[in-house]
């Protein structure tokens, strides 16, 4: 039973572009490249076909990026890899923006989170062309706000950075580092919205307060409710305003997603990440969706976490492309 | 101490009518007739006697319905052990009304949940009789809506049909496949109230929509909490009609009762069903539950999940029955 | 960063006075003296000096009180260790006291909940002084309301009578049972709340009803949500008033706090715990926070436990002197 609701902003909403990203060079832990294929194995892709009625585009295979990555690759200005992630977010960008372009919903199976860099610029681009200029908004689920530059970065790992560049507040003119970023690829820090917060580097909170940039911390879904906190969440954004819905899998709680790479107590219950989701599917805006940070080869004691983190990350992509329950 | 609120149904609200039903046959697995068994073991029934001050009535031993269940049972309109779980509900429907009539509270301990049938029919024959023919009202807690005729059941297994047959839904005139349900013994769709649906058929999300029954999804929960989810279905009853409490253990999510047969993901914490308990009690409209689908026998890698999903039924129960914090 | 709201009762807010209390004389598992040292060697002290920026007083080791138990200790009016908890807890008192009394934040880590006389005793007695005879407000987080009198006790321990001696509803006059319980240390019931309560003894929920006591129970929180809750809980000490927070880890959830002597299901999340004393923080009128049971030896088939409870029982404390998530 086809239960999506219609689209404002895409011409084929049937459409499904999918984009799988087997890359894990934002940051230092192996595994979350092989991301894609857990989540394409356990039936996620099938079950778009089937159950949701998509018309999927793209293709079935991860791609690796392997001819983008520099044998040698120091530094630059502390970020670590920094020619291999630009090169291939620059490549994704191209790869979302060729779906997008078509007036498609797009779906990208990370991968670490810097591949938002690739994703959301590819959007952005294909919004502005598609829609007369119109920005669009980004809602960032995440436990961590992404949000450093390379100055105020402690790690230098790039996953910890893609907003900063996406919303220009991180500068670069070398194309090798990011300099590719055109003013069409980026958002506006008024259309930006984090939802799940819980842990924020000093620098991060600094940024937040000096750029006014709406957030909702584990505190405001506490204080109000999920039910709430996302009528607040879309009421900031605007019902005239496609939406990019940016999802790590860390915003949920190790509970239910333990199997990623920098998990922190005190998140989302599966319930409220799937209700999030759901509540974005309903606005009829959302574009675009990544899921990132699902990482199978990270789990506890028991083998149980990967599959769950799977399984979790499929139900959350589900219910963003209109599976609902009722 | 007596907390127990007036009861405004029941001329011997002191007097608890006990219904031990020791069957499975409205599903496949094995296991689920052993739960009265264990509810009884772990203290339940000396609990609702000895703290919450109730006469007991009824036997302590569990009725297993042998002679009820024919050698030779094959499917009727893709019904699974059809002559079984007719005449079984039949005799159960007698035992509930023989408590009912008396002005008394009845638990039934399932069991699958196809024995609401049974429990269902036999209570809203003794509120018609007792109370100058008005009708019933039912709160179905759940993860599924058990709404299936036998032609949109994709199983057969009766334990998913048994509110269609209530509700008249689904008709059937042979005695030997339910054709005993008379008019005394159903009930309306509008006062069917279901909470915590999250995993409902195609055909029965298309029943639901048709005959606009009322239904508060777990999303519906994630929205508004349930404390105001209760409002809305009390609400929606009204304060003058008696009140059937059919509770399926699977409508807890697994992390509190996973032994059961039909688990699903995303369900309602413990204290959110003894919250739903406490507020029907608060009502003192209250005059029948049941308890099904414990399957002491389906427990997960650890044995802990049996008598987790033990305790937690007792204590749905208890809640129900008038325990209350303060 | 510092993140803590301008105090408005402490004259050295940045001064923070530790005691560190290694006794379980107020009831009988061995372990939750050893408490302490768990939660400082985790890094508890050094994350308020250094992350908040307290200024830390009293010392890094851990008082045993030894020379305060005599050899012999029979019970008196049935309560157990009598002495030992009286001598402990005058101790406790003073050494409160002194910080209180220099306008410091008091931190005190238990230890059974019988150290709250002590604590509390001592608090009650420095705000009185301190701020022209006005009466402090103590909000008591615990699964438990430890309201016993030693009549009213079935056990006999006294962590469940704490509250009963510091309202006055428990009296005595000799000084080696509490007798040196002064009007200066006492508190009013009109400014006690409690908030979390699940397993409450027959006597103390008739205490609570005589005297109006506003107490929040699981049922409450349920009905409300965290958020409403506390905002009532606030509202009816009002904000002239100092608070002194007793925070027993009981009134978490097993799931995130297993290791602790009376454990009860359907407890707080740990987001729950961390909103209830951010705030508190918040407020700006705590004076004095006292974590209690936490016992490291008390842990369930994995040794998770401890290390979790540790964990959260840190969180709590970092919450309440002004961690923030943004
Ligand atoms: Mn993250
Ligand atoms: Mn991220
Ligand atoms: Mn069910
Ligand atoms: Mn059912
Ligand atoms: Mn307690
Ligand atoms: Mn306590």
């Amino acid at each position: 039973m086809d239960t999506r609701v219609p689209s404002k902003f895409l011409s084929s909403p049937e459409d499904l572009g999918v984009v799988a990203v087997g890359f894990s060079g934002g940051q230092c832990k192996p595994g979350v490249d092989a991301a894609p294929s857990a989540l394409i194995e356990s039936g996620l892709l099938t079950q778009l076909r089937d159950e949701l009625l998509y018309k999927l585009h793209g293709d079935d295979t991860v791609h690796q990026y392997t001819d983008l990555v520099p044998h040698d690759d120091p530094p630059y200005r502390s970020m670590k890899n920094p020619r291999a992630v630009s090169s291939v977010t620059r490549r994704i960008a191209d790869q979302v923006y060729s779906h997008a372009k078509e007036g498609r919903m797009v779906l990208t199976l990370g991968g670490d989170h810097s591949i938002a860099i690739g994703t959301i610029a590819g959007t952005a681009k294909a919004m502005r062309e598609r829609l007369g200029g119109r920005e669009m908004a980004v809602i960032w689920v995440d436990a961590h706000a992404d949000i450093n530059t390379p100055e105020s970065s402690g790690s230098g790992n790039i996953h910890g950075m893609p907003v900063s560049f996406l919303t220009g507040l991180a500068k670069e003119d070398n194309e090798e580092f990011f300099g590719w970023l055109q003013p069409e690829n980026l958002i506006s820090v008024k259309k930006l919205v984090y939802i799940g917060l819980r842990d924020v580097d000093i620098g991060e909170k600094q940024i937040l307060r000096q750029h006014g940039i709406k957030a909702f911390s584990m505190h405001d879904i506490d204080r109000h409710g999920i039910g709430r906190v996302m009528e607040m969440a879309l009421g900031h954004i605007g019902a005239d305003t496609p939406i990019h819905l940016s999802f790590d899998v860390d915003a949920l709680d190790p509970m239910w997603a333990p199997s990623t790479g920098t998990p922190v107590r005190g998140g989302l219950t599966l319930r409220e990440g799937d209700y999030i989701c759901e509540c974005v599917h309903e606005t009829g805006s959302l574009v675009a969706i990544d899921l990132v940070e699902v990482n199978p080869s990270l789990a506890p004691a028991t083998d149980i976490g990967a599959h769950e983190t799977v399984r979790a990350g499929c139900s959350l992509i589900r219910c963003a492309l209109g599976e609902s329950l009722l």
